[in-house]
């Protein structure tokens, strides 16, 4: 989301989920946390002054703060209740209920998390490749011509799937609209970013 | 979120989720749906001149509308980002990775949603059970003095939960705060409401 912002000074810490370290500031132990720091000259350690979790909160809240990116609609319009609507099914249906699922009973992880349920997981499965067709874009993007926070969610989602093996029956279309994502050079950045993290050793 | 607003006129359509009705309008099956109508003299048969799924992205769309209800926090500040933070915890965390595990494998409707599963129901049960005390709100409401959209979507959680014998190792404070809001007029009204719908054979 920074990087789709640009021009934003920005530190990457590479806490890996569940870690204690983002436990300490999130008791879900997920990722992304947004710490905000404001510009304090007398202080020398540097406290957050606001900090956020949840990636859809975050991204809402940066593409507010930097409307001029056009990647989150202006509050107060339909374009943005719509985007917030999106949010939410994606969120729900293909993270909560279909991606969380395989990793909580398909993976060793599932083993502290409620053990390993291959039926768990194929209906979370099942659940995820029914609601993807419904979300196909009509236009170039999900929220048509213009690349919003809700692709990036989208492409979370999709890039965890295929990890996977979850993204074996889709369409050409959806092929198309996920390159089109993937090309983009904030994507590309951050994802060179990620496989340094895989093959840093500060995790 | 109507109710609590007050004075805004809406029929409430009893319509079951997952029905033929609600899934001409939203392929997940879920409800509510938001119908907006504009006022049109032309028309004689009213047509919806906007349609919104997902509870969270209402009860945001409708507080945004309706500022003065203040029930969501005003858009482009840290308090809306928080209420936009816990939002998405309640609807991934409680909701979607808790309530409706058991509305799929621990119910007769989880015979064709994926089978009844009673270890992926306990593990939901758990991760419900580990979520809960980390939102208990410091003050009357989950964010300060104000009753906000927020604590809607908390209550309509809890009482699933209620229902389904969830809640049972919860503390008095929980206990306080959810009288709280269900003493609440609006709450009282939609209880009554709810009731009715179950005795009428509209359905």
């Amino acid at each position: 989301m920074l990087e789709e912002i640009g021009n934003v000074p920005y530190e990457h810490l590479p806490y890996r989920p569940a870690s204690r370290r983002v436990r300490e500031h999130n008791p879900t132990g997920k990722v992304p946390i947004l710490m905000a720091y404001d510009d304090d000259p007398t202080t020398t350690v540097p406290v957050p002054s606001f900090m956020l979790t949840e990636s859809v909160a975050i991204n809402t809240y940066l593409g507010d703060l930097y409307p001029s990116s056009a990647l989150v609609p202006p509050p107060r319009t339909r374009a943005r209740a719509q985007y917030d609507q999106l949010c939410c099914t994606i969120l729900s249906e293909l993270d909560a209920q279909g991606l969380w699922m395989h990793r909580k009973h398909g993976t060793e992880m599932g083993k502290h998390l409620g053990g390993v349920l291959p039926e768990a997981v194929a209906a979370a499965q099942q659940h995820y490749t029914r609601i993807v067709p419904t979300l196909l874009p009509s236009d170039l993007y999900l929220l048509g011509k213009q690349f919003t926070a809700a692709d990036i969610l989208l492409v979370h989602c999709w890039d965890w799937a295929e990890q996977i093996g979850w993204n074996d029956s889709v369409s050409d279309e959806w092929k198309e609209y996920i390159q089109r994502c993937h090309h983009r050079p904030a994507y590309q950045k951050v994802r060179a970013l990620l496989q340094q993290d895989e093959t840093s050793s500060r995790l």
